[in-house]
């Protein structure tokens, strides 16, 4: 998500109650880029068809997904419902950076999939984390 | 999905280490199926766009169909992802019925949307409970 | 999709210009259900990690599950959009069937998924047909 | 879709036949990053809850996110298939960019998004000419 994209999206659209307006905007915007970034590093990943990592590789994009366009609704979210899915999307990103650090010799592609994961699962943990000091 | 394509899933395919095999297979199609229809009753309440429940519905919607490919690919998942996945859609489904009921005098979509989130949510529960049960 | 659901699916929900309103909520019905059956069909073949369908098998499910959703927000299309899109839902279906027809001796799966395929080319040409006449 | 990333997918990944590899890779890359771009802007103005243009966002949200992966899963595409679906692609933008045109005035996010349905089908374009220059 670009600058202006991001700038577009009125308080209105991304504030939720127990969240603190200004804090947010920056950490939600590096959370749906990581979310975008893991979603299409999955893609590429799970069609190398490994035993080991493809079938968390698909669930991991679709997840990642998933939270990358809720975090564009906010309106559509309550302050239990966005930890939860939070704390889904960074089980399913642990589950899928395991599968593929097993392969990250042999394979650049899974070890560019750990990354991506792995960054994903940082920056939900600094939006869970603001949202727990906002509370 | 039907019995059909159900009984082709392999006990490979859906087995998970941490639950029991025969159980499972009954409660997961359930499921399934609950995600399905959730996911397409969250789509038709949606598109009546009402401020109060369209974004939620979206984001159940999503977050539907993500659960239901998951349990499809529980290759692809451990306890720890499954559980996080099933909480996440459970709140969702929360998040989502909360707002329908609001509607649910003045919009028969918005009831059937909130039965659906029930229903799921109800699913996922009976899901988790055996996976607790099994662990 | 169950016949609650399409009931309460408004007629101002599904008509579009050019279609006729009484004759489309039956084939589109129709559509909707065989998008979903092949959506599911197709996650649960791909995830064999089978070289040759895999890949389509992914591809498709995705583009059906798009379709059904295009289908439950029809005041969002044209005509034009929509015979595209029915168009991509039955190339990318042909496409998923030829690559599981190879393997449809060795693998049940990939014979159900073939069929899936089948199934919603024939519902979308329905769909397709009835708008070229209504045109 | 970072340039590390785009790297790593292997010319097995990318090719298909009927495309010249060496050209498709930079137009596919734009193609890809135009995906996601207009996917998000999509996301982000139908949440804004337009009668006119928010059903067409979602549609166009749903189709440019299948796009994108269809394009990460060439090994999953033929000529016919990737063809219909650049069109069908291109179509939901332009009905997209339509709506959010009507309102281009009022809301800076209908602008955005219009850019971005515009840009998406540009480079869905330049694709499909440089398959049929191929072909």
């Amino acid at each position: 998500m670009d600058a202006m994209m991001m700038g577009m999206m009125s308080q209105d659209m991304m504030s939720m109650p127990g969240m603190d307006a200004d804090m947010d905007m920056v950490l939600m915007q590096a959370c749906m880029d990581a979310c975008s970034a893991c979603e299409q590093a999955c893609t590429v990943c799970a069609v190398q068809l490994m035993d080991g990592c493809s079938p968390a590789c698909m669930n991991c994009a679709d997840m990642c997904n998933t939270m990358m366009r809720a975090m564009m609704r906010m309106q559509g979210m309550t302050p239990a419902s966005m930890m939860a899915m939070l704390d889904a999307c960074m089980a399913m990103c642990q589950t899928c950076m395991d599968e593929c650090m097993e392969h990250a010799d042999m394979s650049a592609v899974c070890k560019m999939c750990a990354q991506a994961c792995q960054a994903c699962m940082d920056a939900c943990m600094a939006v869970k984390n603001s949202m727990m000091m906002a509370a």
